[in-house]
């Protein structure tokens, strides 16, 4: 049978579930006394186990990085671009593990989930979680899988906070650390546009103040809503006018005419909206917009992010987009002079992309290259230990 | 009695209620066959009737635009700041004209108003309107106050629009022109955030598609959303950083506590949202980002803003803000790049300042100074009307 898929691609991949009995005890005070998460695996696992790359999703992401779910998938995983067979990470060299972090609605335990002591669902009980727990979870699962270190842990946005807590609570597990398009915490102005999304959820009369699957409904419209307020700021000003300028969809602006006029960049919102409020649960939004809001990476450091990174011993690569106005450059910077400061190895790249925020899961040559000469360097420290071990 | 109000300021005014009855066509095709608009004035018409000074408000504007109501308010007119003795606008020398828009829901006819031709509440059924519209019901007010031609025509963010227009379409009528912080259309981003807050509201089940005053309730939590997205927006990153950082309201993130943390920048936010919620009329919201989006100068000119401006004959001041995001400088340098191409007279400034759209508002040194510089030669045209006329 001839392979359906393209040549760089990883091909069909399955999700697997891994279930963990251990109790985990969490930043709240409670403890998950089990959990599952949904994870993927891409490429092979080296003999000294020393290849490996966790990879950290943002606030909608999940397990479903790269790859094909069957033939006739048209949608790829949603890092596709960056991750396969000769692409930035590379799985010919790398053995890539991604998850759907706890708290999630992809399959790992999260609101969705059957509390065991109850018997019910989770729903708004789920405990808070905070991007530590997130790290301790995937440390069990690097347990699970063997690993003692990570060649490298990879994340943009939300997943860059996951990534360079690793490099803080595990210093001894990462070697490298990838931080795309996030910050060291979020600004009041991100914090507000969370708010919103949040109460527009929680306005919505189908939230039932989170028990809305008891009452067999979900809060569609605040969802929808929450959705195109993030969508909005993670594109630039630039890029939509690019794509939807003033047209329109429908209507006409001719006078003495009374028809509606709908612009396109109204549709494609909507639009965008509504498919999100379909497939996302609402608990979940929630619990995540509040672990990227409370994440401050040197809050217990003094408040002072060179003694935060003096605790990481791993090699840091941080690239920013030009246009991402979430996590501007300035934000990134700050990331790289508190390393500078720390007398950290980083290398930085900004990348000019009318893109937005969403730079980071799109394609750009610029931003391949860099990322692909990166992880070649991590390639090469996974297969000459000996020689990273002098470099130390 | 002493005078209980600021030496600068105009003191104590009362509204006034102009009924206007011959019927109005707008660009819509639809008529209104009367109407009222709810006015402010300040200072003293001069006995050739040559020193009137409109006012244009912004979104959620009213007439109230200086001043007090009673000696008791604690808050003056939105633009008190740039209206009274020896201010911007200085009311020694000019007669000032502040009105409600047509449509609006502080007095003047809207969607809260009797239809006489149904004896009902307009609300949703309110006719569509254009910033034209606002132009022809201002020209009927002039009429009215037996002002010939404005010695400036004035405006922020939509009022910007409002007083262009003007320009436009009585060139005969204005003397000067000044449009701050505006463009001369609407961004695919900017029709964004309208569009995300028009759904907030659609989506609030007490909205009744639009008969909410029917059902003795309003839409208070679509509306408080509507706000919070645009207060968002007229605001700048930096100055959300100055004002609430990171800063708590109440809760802690020491760990092992599950205490809900609430952010400053949260407080105020939901605040902001919940008392404009209370004063603004849904209907009227809808109605004015409707007319906001659909304003686009140069639609009729062939879409050239150098034609349009061909048709303007008045002196430009055109002012932005470097921190303002929502109507950046460069959407001004687009205006004043067409006034210098039609070869129109136009000085413009981008003012300093960190305080996002909302500048345009608030106290600004060099914004005053600028503005004041500008109004006073104004007043000297004003003065002399013949030097005026030799300079033509």
């Amino acid at each position: 049978m001839p392979n359906p898929y393209p040549a760089n691609s990883v091909g069909q991949v399955a999700p697997e579930v891994y279930q963990f009995d251990e109790p985990l005890e969490l930043s709240c005070g409670r403890t998950l006394n089990q959990y599952e998460l949904v994870v993927e695996t891409y490429g092979q696992l080296n003999s000294d186990k020393s290849n490996a790359v966790l990879i950290c999703h943002a606030l909608s992401g999940h397990h479903h990085a790269a790859g094909y779910h069957a033939p006739g998938d048209t949608k790829p995983g949603w890092w596709d671009h960056y991750i396969g067979p000769g692409k930035a990470i590379d799985t010919d060299h790398f053995f890539v593990v991604a998850l759907n972090n706890l708290g999630g609605c992809h399959g790992s335990t999260g609101p969705r989930s059957n509390n065991p002591d109850t018997g019910k669902i989770w729903g708004k009980g789920f405990p808070p979680l905070r991007v530590r727990d997130w790290v301790s979870s995937q440390a069990r699962l690097a347990d699970h899988l063997g690993i003692d270190c990570w060649a490298a842990v990879v994340g943009g946005s939300l997943g860059g906070m996951n990534a360079m807590r690793w490099a803080l609570e595990y210093p001894d597990r990462v070697r490298h650390c990838v931080v795309i398009a996030s910050a060291m915490k979020l600004s009041a102005q991100n914090i507000a546009f969370n708010e919103i999304a949040r109460r527009a959820i929680k306005s919505d009369r189908e939230y039932h103040d989170g028990e809305f699957l008891e009452h067999d409904t979900i809060p569609r419209d605040g969802l929808a809503l929450a959705r195109m307020i993030g969508h909005v700021t993670y594109l630039s000003d630039e890029l939509m006018g690019v794509r939807f300028g003033r047209e329109l969809r429908s209507g006409t602006f001719q006078p003495g005419l009374e028809a509606p006029v709908e612009f396109q960049v109204e549709s494609y919102l909507r639009h965008q909206g509504d498919r999100f409020a379909q497939e996302f649960d609402a608990n979940t939004y929630l619990l995540m917009t509040k672990i990227l809001d409370y994440f401050d990476l040197a809050r217990e450091y003094g408040d002072d992010p060179v003694q935060a990174f003096a605790h990481a011993t791993c090699h840091f690569l941080v690239i920013s987009f030009s246009s991402d106005w979430r996590f501007s450059p300035a934000r990134s910077r700050e990331i790289v002079d508190a390393l500078i400061a720390a007398n950290r190895d980083v290398s930085y790249a900004t990348i000019e992309s009318n893109m937005g925020h969403d730079a980071f899961l799109l394609p750009n040559d610029r931003y391949e290259r860099v990322f692909r000469a990166y992880m070649m360097r991590v390639a090469q420290d996974t297969q000459a230990p000996a020689a990273r071990s002098a470099q130390r």
